[in-house]
């Protein structure tokens, strides 16, 4: 190693991200040394065994080796005329599931080993903008329907993000709105791109949600503080609180950043993890709205599908501002920044475009499909409220806001003085091997404590682990008593 | 569209990626109104046509789809009970084939749809590691062999390249010295993050060799100045000049580095496509100097496998610097920066693995690996051979260096008065559908005129495009005449 020490971007330095921080740090130690460890500190659904929908991967693994598809067929064939073979028609692909997978090998050109154009596929862009009309409702007659040249294929949300915070800082008091608490990828990327973090407060015990006070109250600190303010992020449903949000608040952030002329970042990766709420998209809130610049985010690593993995996902811009000083439209500069990452990764795209295509009802995989939905769907809402349950037994602990994405969000009312939330979740994981993430790797508002949890693991996993985190809780919050 | 411009990045603004720019975008619009296009503008080899390699795809394929593997099994079995059917024994997957997926499968957990670690799992870059040893002769004696703790998984190259320029331009004035030509990636990401370009100029009569005092010129330009130059990048073989470089020039830059406590970026991402010369990485060239860094890149991209879309890769890191004001080394901050974009695509990991894996002697699929390999590095190069003897046959063509990576890039001595090669390449597009690269995009030296052609179409399309390459060449050139 060089004896002479370097200096670096100071910006990466000062960066953190406590969703892969000491916590989650120490649990990988005690699993190497053989410590049973839960791992709940990250949305990662197939690590905790949650199965991948079966149609994707059917189709992904014949578009890798097309070959296959005629096989299967003559495989189809050769079983029919050998009915007593330990053989099964389930073990065979359906027809339907090899045509579309024709059809889009097709529409790829020359398969998943080449670059696609800079924006990824045209194909999936027009299937995206789709499924956002049929999402929202825009028909031809609103004049809303989604622009596929608009629509940019990324290497998951975490991507979209980081690319349009990359061309909106433009300088250190360019100001990003993010609530509080927050998906740490924003305040590392704000970070990182060398802006100012400019923390706006969602009301915790009315359900998180936004008000007007709360959004004008956190914008005129920053102006005062001679910040840029250029954007506002929300998470709907919200990263960590896990929270969804109601038509009111939406309404609240789009009026409040027409007024400040800010532009807006929807990510809404979660928008299928609503277990009782309802999603409403910020492309459908704003409406014919045309002064509000949006970009919002969807990903395949959420939702029944969880493909995390395989990093894919999609940024939409609507009513790009231009760009002072050019003749460009922020869409050009974002293709001008994508082309030289030349594109995101296929298979990525690929899953993009079965996320937002499911199989039509003539389908034989939709029966399927549709029963390993609801079956993960179903599986986390009764995993959420078996954690909730467990929360009623603990002391001092309270949640608030309808179950969405995949977390809960307790707040601990009653730590031992002197104790932080990163000491609680420090000896939880200790004790119980349950590797949460601490209130303050997110953000909170001040004088409060809380933890994340991801409510992925089995129910066989969680019925074993809440006992022993009751327990555990009322021991650890009582200890001076 | 709202009607306020927006202030952006300048960096961004300001950058500039020729291989996605002016003339490939005429060449699209060409294409979609009907005009038959070659598309040479990039080393995007799939897309012209090139097979992906067997194994590898069949690999990916089972383990998109792990029901598969035991199902494949069964039918083998099915298969010899009924030796009338359509089928032959090589529609089948190797049972070798299917026993290296199983241990694939095992070695990633739960399969491809969970995020892995940050720097990618690590039987991967165990596997890379092992690569590099085995290339460079690293044995446990020499002390040199590869961590796979300083290896980090990478969305291809570029992905690479730029997480290490990200770190080391900590201000506007740190240097980085590319050559020119170079790959626009690197004059863009420069750019992009606000540091500052410094060329240095290879010896193109020379077989593009690097020289000390080229080095020094360069680096004393800079230093005048004011730029505080901290790395020198390394293009072997060159992109866009297809040269390799000698043993010569590679110990001339790590000796330039030690003098001016330099890093060095060694993008090695063509080192499969040498055509008669010799290889030589810059860890091997290292050897046991230890107060140089070293990053290394490679690529699934390009090679022999050019799995472009499946965005894949790798960055090896020796003798990393400490960080001024930190305890931290430079692979902690690298493991930092990763852990925000959580992981490369796991697709991309694998196919690392299998470049890095090739088929051991007594596997079954060796053979057929073998022939795939060698029929499309025999086909590179016939098909280089074929555009280097269209050059001698052009007014005023040169073309210097041994034949490596997948391009050429001749010197253009003789265009007409006012003319530029990007005019040149402009009208080639339109008479002869064939889309180059003008040198102008990759920087040349002042006075000449170059361009870059990828040598991927088929040997059919080149014999068909290259005499009215010929035809127009001499006719534009000699049209004053």
């Amino acid at each position: 190693m060089p004896e002479q020490k370097i200096n670096v971007n100071q910006n990466i330095l000062a960066m953190e991200y406590a969703v892969r921080g000491p916590i989650p740090q120490r649990a990988a130690k005690l699993k190497d040394k053989g410590k049973e460890v839960i791992f709940c500190n990250i949305g990662n659904p197939q690590a905790l065994g949650q199965a991948p929908i079966t149609y994707y991967r059917q189709v992904v693994s014949l578009l890798e080796e097309p070959a296959k598809i005629a096989r299967e067929r003559q495989l189809k064939n050769l079983f029919e005329e050998n009915p007593y073979s330990d053989l099964h028609e389930s073990d065979f692909i359906p027809e339907d599931v090899l045509a579309l997978s024709e059809k889009v090998l097709a529409k790829t050109g020359k398969g998943l080993g080449a670059y696609t154009e800079s924006k990824g596929y045209r194909f999936v862009r027009e299937a995206v903008a789709d499924f956002i009309n049929r999402r929202d409702g825009f028909d031809s007659a609103s004049g809303l329907k989604a622009d596929p040249e608009a629509i940019f294929l990324t290497d998951g949300a975490s991507d979209g993000a980081k690319r349009v915070l990359n061309l909106l800082i433009a300088k250190e008091t360019d100001g990003v709105m993010i609530p509080i608490p927050q998906y740490p990828l924003y305040s590392a990327t704000i970070r990182a791109f060398g802006g100012t973090q400019v923390n706006y407060y969602p009301d915790e015990e009315n359900d998180w949600a936004l008000t007007r006070e709360a959004l004008e109250s956190a914008y005129n600190a920053a102006i005062e503080q001679d910040t840029d303010v250029k954007v506002i992020v929300v998470i709907n449903p919200g990263n960590p609180t896990g929270a969804i949000l109601d038509g009111n608040s939406i309404n609240e952030v789009i009026a409040f950043a027409k007024e400040h002329s800010l532009a807006i970042i929807a990510d809404e990766v979660y928008q299928e993890n609503i277990y009782g709420g309802e999603f409403i998209s910020f492309a459908k809130a704003l409406g014919d709205e045309k002064n509000v610049p949006l970009f919002s985010l969807h990903s395949i690593s959420k939702g029944f599908y969880g493909e995390c993995g395989h990093r894919g996902g999609y940024l939409e811009v609507r009513n790009p501002p231009m760009i002072a000083g050019s003749e460009l439209n922020f869409i050009d500069l974002l293709l001008k920044q994508a082309s030289v990452s030349l594109c995101a990764n296929t298979v990525g795209q690929i899953i993009t475009y079965l996320m937002v295509s499911p199989p039509e009802e003539s389908n034989t995989a939709r029966q399927k499909f549709i029963k390993e939905k609801e079956k993960v769907l179903g599986n986390l809402y009764e995993k959420a409220t078996m954690v909730r349950a467990a929360f009623e037994k603990m002391d001092g602990v309270e949640v608030f806001g309808k179950t969405g994405a995949m977390y809960l969000f307790p707040r601990l009312n009653k730590l031992p003085a002197g104790t932080t939330d990163f000491d609680y979740c420090m000896a939880l994981l200790e004790e119980t091997g349950l590797c949460t993430v601490n209130g303050s790797g997110f953000g909170q508002a001040s004088g409060t404590h809380h933890l994340r949890i991801a409510f992925l693991p089995s129910k066989e996993q969680l019925e074993e682990v809440l006992p022993k985190w009751i327990e555990f809780h009322n021991r650890y919050v009582n200890r001076d008593g």
